[in-house]
């Protein structure tokens, strides 16, 4: 019955989806302020209209909340559905083959920016809400919250989990917004990273010089931040900040066997990137390089003359975006204040640095016992007849141990994507049969979680 | 008489020099090819205005060369003009005080690209022409060439060069495109820097990829970039580069002393700059370091996200464009194919990398035995009451090289600007005064060369 009406409403779903997907809910980019604003209301048009009681879109200081819900009983336990609506900036828009913000269908795959990450697979959440409640198979009360500040930090997302602390209470909180093994092999990600991210500016000189007659003399601020970036890792691939492993969580080996079981192939993997070799810290395979080891990667970096052909400028500033991913008992504040203060010891007196904090998220592990996991499990064995893996994803959600500290509740992280979506990239997807049997399986969670 | 004919034409002189400044001719920025064209056609203009017997504009593959001259006796020594009338871009644009292509005068200064360099050094030959034609003062004969692609590597002035080597006989050639110690001290520049300018690409993953997700397991190309720029140069300020100081001319103990003769200040010179300290290779000093030693700088860096906020991407690619100044003996191709051989030893295995030569030209030493030389000795002595100081400039004018190499020509470096006319930098500018006393002095200049 269930995947009957998925098939016979697949155009509809579809549409709608990509009806989302065409507006360009770049958070980051204030020049799209508008856009997040009409995304956040059609988001809350379609919660309306898939049967939810309450639905309202919450201003914050910078983009707006969308909140609903369907109580049908306040004894019967509640999930607490998260997603974002907002999507990461497209650029570099000149390596995408169909337009970001125009979804494309290409060998059974949805291309466009937020395709995954978070759209396609927030909205396989409203779509299996609208099939609980046309069949009327709702057995607990489902609450919706989906922000517009995802990839920029949630910056309001606390104040707002503080104001709406009793609207929120819940026994689960569902989120789909990460990435399965493979369509043949199910996973739950029961880790994710932290994040700190921060923008450093180094400056030289006063202004602008020639190359010609200052180069040689005068401290070149793009030389000199590059030595810096340099010295950020040591030769074995480890983070030379004093303190920066202090709190870090190590696993057992036992833990790290069961998470070295996953499948994984190395040689697909390079050939899949198109590169020679991987890298990392030494000592650790690539699996727990991203999955249990915190990293630091500059994620920008400019300075001086860019254009075409060639300009002998000796510029006055160089500056980079510098993020770190954190692992369970790292703090992103302290973390991001060790940054700040390394790297200030280590630049030269030729120059003076800047480091502003962008924004940082505490990394999570979510318990594998709960009563919300197992139903996820259940769900991903009848839908897909294979038991889930556990796994741990290098990416982060910030708002896992938000939720965490401020509702007490526990997160199950039953996303559908694949690594080869290409989030945050250009040609990012999402297969159609990924959003198909997503909500199904969604469905399916509702089913052994409400019993 | 001429510093009288100087005064009541002032305004018009300024006049016709700013309407060459508005035009902007940014050679490197193929977008501007039609402003370029029109740039050298109002030079053409001028020359002819002025009293040029023959004049032309010369078609070469890239942008045209002006040539003009006014031959009054073929036994009679020759003087070969050279200048360039295009320019370096403009940006960083946000900077400048008043529009780069709208000549602003402030506090006694032309404000505009191509100001000092070198639309404004050229043009005071052209009307120390004129004055030397009204009032037939003109005692040997004079050519001009004007090129467009200085600030490209003019490549293709050596073909026009060879071609015009007939038209172009000459006894001395004679630039303004260099910087004076001071107003009150002046300088004739004996040494000129080569360049090598290269381009350097860094490719990891074959696209983007989210800094979550593979972070710490593959290459940053960023990080791996900064690394191998970071090694160019060793503890001591040493470029890295095996073979890189092989040719280089080491000066006498006798030439060094005589070097750091001029008039310098370092705490001015740090204050001028807004920086703490200066730095280079060990055991030279600021001086030497811009005039007699090689350098290698970066002169633009570029990769990842650079917009607004914050992206957790793990970019495909990073770039960067970097020069070397070169000195006597160091040949700029050989320097380049060194860097390149170098460059790729040292990538690691888990990235590609792509180095694209630029352009690149000799180092040159001009002779202060010559009778140019004494000319303009002269011409300083007479106009400024004070004997020149020969000084090494640390930029670099390859023609010199050419001239040398193609016509056997020495070259005087008769040049006006000042080290603050912040040349390729936003808020270039050049004296006023630098403009009419330049025109006195190159008057003065013909009378000694001709007499």
């Amino acid at each position: 019955m269930v995947h009957a009406y998925i098939e016979s409403n697949k155009q509809r779903f579809l549409d709608e989806l990509f009806e989302l997907l065409r507006l360009p809910s770049v958070s980051a980019d204030s020049r799209h302020k508008a856009d997040v604003r009409k995304t956040a209301e059609r988001v809350m048009h379609r919660i309306k209209e898939a049967g939810a009681d309450h639905v309202e879109l919450v201003e914050t200081k910078g983009h707006p909340i969308v909140f609903g819900q369907k109580v049908i009983d306040p004894a019967k336990p509640t999930v607490l559905v998260y997603g974002h609506y907002d999507v990461q900036p497209p650029d570099p828009l000149e390596l995408w083959k169909s337009p970001a913000f125009e979804p494309t269908v290409r060998d059974g795959k949805i291309y466009a920016r937020g395709a995954c990450d978070d759209k396609g697979q927030f909205y396989m959440h409203i779509k299996a809400f609208e099939i609980l409640m046309k069949h009327n198979l709702l057995n607990c009360n489902v609450k919706f919250m989906i922000e517009g500040e995802e990839e920029v930090g949630s910056d309001n997302l606390p104040t707002f989990v503080k104001q709406y602390r009793e609207k929120l209470k819940a026994d689960t909180i569902l989120i789909s917004d990460t990435a399965l093994i493979s369509l043949d092999q199910p996973s739950i990600t029961v880790g994710l990273r932290g994040l700190s991210y921060v923008e450093v500016e180094v400056t030289s000189a006063n202004r602008d010089l020639h190359s010609g007659v200052y180069g040689g003399a005068v401290a070149n601020p793009i030389n000199v931040l590059a030595r810096m970036i340099a010295s950020l890792h040591d030769e074995n691939g480890r983070v030379t900040i004093p303190g920066f492993y202090d709190n870090v969580m190590e696993l057992s080996a036992a833990e790290r066997e069961a998470l070295n079981k996953a499948p994984f192939d190395l040689n697909e993997y390079k050939e899949e990137l198109g590169i020679a070799e991987v890298t990392g810290e030494k000592g650790y395979t690539t699996l727990e390089r991203t999955g249990i080891r915190p990293t630091l990667d500059c994620n920008g970096i400019w300075g001086g003359y860019t254009g075409e052909g060639a300009k002998t400028v000796l510029p006055s500033k160089a500056s980079a975006k510098i993020s770190m991913r954190l692992v369970p008992n790292q703090t992103p504040d302290e973390i991001t204040e060790m940054f700040r203060k390394h790297f200030i010891s280590i630049a030269p007196k030729t120059v003076t640095v800047k480091v502003t904090p962008h924004h940082g998220g505490f990394a999570a592990v979510t318990p594998t016992t709960s009563k919300a996991y197992k139903a996820a499990e259940k769900a991903f064995e009848e839908v897909w007849g294979k038991t889930p893996i556990p796994t741990r994803d290098g990416g982060s959600i910030p708002i896992v141990a938000l939720f965490k500290n401020e509702l007490g509740l526990d997160t199950v992280l039953m996303g559908f994507g694949l690594d080869s979506d290409a989030l945050h990239s250009p040609n990012e997807s999402y297969g159609i049969k990924n959003f198909l049997i997503g909500i199904e399986t969604i469905v399916a969670f509702y089913k052994h979680f409400g019993r």
